[in-house]
């Protein structure tokens, strides 16, 4: 039996529209059967075969399609509040991880807990970020970076999404960092990576994409395109952690490689939008990521103008981005990046989907697409980011399911 | 009979600490009676007179003073949400107000509205921010421009504090603004505001503080020195909205005129610095607006090393920072501003109760003080900045009542 709804305003949020078109429609009707969306449009076109179907009401409410966090590092145990400190006063990074802090922390971490820690602890974090409106999730490993370890994090994130119904997408980033077992011998630790950790990984189907960090201090350009290398060879598409601290050329190394999306892009070069543009790369922002370390917001504009779709995700990390509030990310683009609130709310919708490679699926509120959407206690997605408040989302609701 | 209730950790934040001093108890009590903070230390040195007391427990949560907002804009009518997104497509905030945008927008809504729909408003709000745990706030006019409107919105104030036992500090902002009546003609506005708008405000016992803004576009140092003049005859105390947009020297004019507070200071000078140390004037940070205002944060740190005590406010109004969220501003002064979770709290509790004068009644819990305080479902101050999370703050508790 369908379910058919009336809803004050609807914001489609079409997946080829332009970087402002959300697709507005006043005194709606969204129908949808068995999770999915059959029908959506004004409430006066509604078609007469639902016309003796029960309604129910979300008049008071706008609804948004359910938000989707396309660059998360979901799985982790322990936190680091005190580096967050150290910080904030002004000590570098390098001497934090020297001193037993950064990535390497939550690592020894992560490798300690069982899974079913884990599993609690990303639980906890995803109920979190369901409350405020996300339905759809890519989830990161990289905090193993053991075969053992990267496993046990994927296998997490394959359970989390049985057991709530909510769609995660799975990511292997064993190029996150380098192990300290390894440390001084990277080729070894390459060698892991390319002959272990991605294909297991791939064998037992636990990740859809494959990432790799390139930095000063990570990985470099040419280490990343043997990561992809491979990675393709086993069916997992490229993503990139890109020009996020200096430019590496990481927006012009992701439409090298075809990856999907190329991440963070602080500091991305002229050249790399170019290339971004002509290869379909989306540009994936991290705003949370930028104010937590400081750092310049990547430069939105310029990305819009060269024709590059532009994505908000929260980057959740125990590190530079330890908030999982995906609005509170799109009110930081909002106001950082200078996005108006119709351009943040597609790029934590289809424009993320597309980072993901669901745009046909999620993302919008359109026939064959997930009834995956949120209510908002606002008359628009403008008011909603203009006075940004922590409980203006008031349900989410996945395929159909209320949570 | 005193209330005693047994607390995990508490911070005290005592008046006379540091910019880190959040005077943090483990394994704490806490006694109040009538309102006020008769008791607070570790458990262990409760004095045996309460030893039969029947106790409460907040084991779970983390106890804090309650929030003290130190600068709002709280009553007003309309709302402005075309203009965040036009000032985000980079239309220069003069082009807005001459299309009847700006201040003088909230200027002609406010003065149209009666004094009951003010009040509904301001309640909504103020029961936003009592949820985010603020239990004092400064409240400002200046969306009146006129005798009758100045009045109408500050008798607004006095009214919502009658009906929520919150404390509200009333503020008179006449010098907001040149109303449109008064175009091309200043002095005769501020003939109004000197010889009408502050005496009726001060016959009335409607204001503890006068308020100017200084700065291109609105008034100058001299005229506002004319203000305060008059302001200080009649019993008012000045507070300075102080280099905002550019260096005008607000700062110095603020410690010479003996303001309590400078607030904005986002381009104070250094010889403005200097004089505020000296003059003991508080610098009342508001990270909000500059982040919709996209302008740099105020120097917290060069402050915090000449001694001036930094306070932490949302400025919330309803063009440049409509978000009426306190812990929020923390949150973004933390990162925009390099503050650490201790001093941002003490910028938000002690400090903030410095900017108004009432250090001793409330923004610490200390014998003698309010028994004001929230509480905080997080194992520290540090821990709630870290993973800032919307619904952490989970009571309010305002003169012993839970909110």
């Amino acid at each position: 039996m369908p379910v058919l709804i009336d809803i004050a305003r609807l914001a489609t949020c079409p997946p080829d529209g332009g970087p402002d078109d959300i697709g507005e429609v006043e005194d709606a009707a969204l129908v949808w059967r068995d999770g999915v969306i059959e029908w959506v449009g004004r409430r006066l076109d509604l078609p007469t075969r639902y016309a003796d179907e029960p309604r129910q009401s979300a008049e008071g409410a706008l609804v948004l399609p359910g938000l989707v966090d396309c660059h998360t590092h979901l799985c982790f145990a322990g936190d680091r509040a005190d580096e967050f400190t150290e910080r904030l006063r002004g000590t570098p990074y390098l001497e934090v991880a020297k001193r037993g802090g950064g990535i390497l922390k939550t690592v020894r971490h992560t490798r300690a807990a069982r899974e079913d820690e884990l599993l609690a602890l990303a639980q906890e974090r995803l109920d979190r970020m369901i409350r405020r409106g996300v339905t759809t999730a890519e989830v990161k490993s990289g905090y193993g970076l053991s075969p053992e370890a990267e496993l046990k994090q994927l296998r997490v994130y394959r359970q989390l999404a049985a057991e709530t119904g909510v769609r995660l997408i799975p990511t292997v980033l064993a190029a996150h960092a380098v192990p300290p077992e390894f440390a001084g011998d990277r080729a070894a630790y390459l060698g892991v990576v390319c002959g272990e950790i991605l294909p297991a990984v791939a064998r037992e189907g636990l990740a859809r994409f494959s990432d790799a960090f390139v930095e000063s201090g990570a990985f470099t350009p040419d280490e990343a395109r043997r990561v992809f290398e491979v990675s393709r060879q086993l069916g997992l598409t490229p993503k990139l952690h890109a020009d996020q601290l200096s430019d590496t050329g990481g927006g012009a190394l992701a439409a090298d490689v075809g990856a999907i999306s190329a991440d963070h892009l602080e500091f991305v070069s002229e050249r790399s939008i170019r290339a971004m543009a002509a290869a379909g790369t989306v540009a994936v922002s991290l705003p949370l990521a930028t104010l937590v370390l400081d750092t310049p917001p990547l430069p939105a504009q310029a990305l819009r103008e060269a024709g590059v779709p532009v994505a908000v995700a929260t980057d959740f990390n125990p590190g530079s981005a330890p908030v999982c509030d995906l609005p509170l990310a799109m009110w930081a683009a909002c106001v950082r990046q200078r996005m108006t609130p119709a351009q943040v709310l597609r790029g934590a919708t289809t424009v993320a989907a597309r980072a993901l490679g669901i745009q046909d699926e999620v993302g919008s509120l359109l026939p064959g697409y997930a009834a995956d959407w949120i209510g908002v206690d606002r008359r628009s997605a403008e008011a909603w980011m203009y006075d940004f408040a922590p409980d203006a989302v008031t349900q989410t609701v996945v395929a159909g399911d209320a949570r």
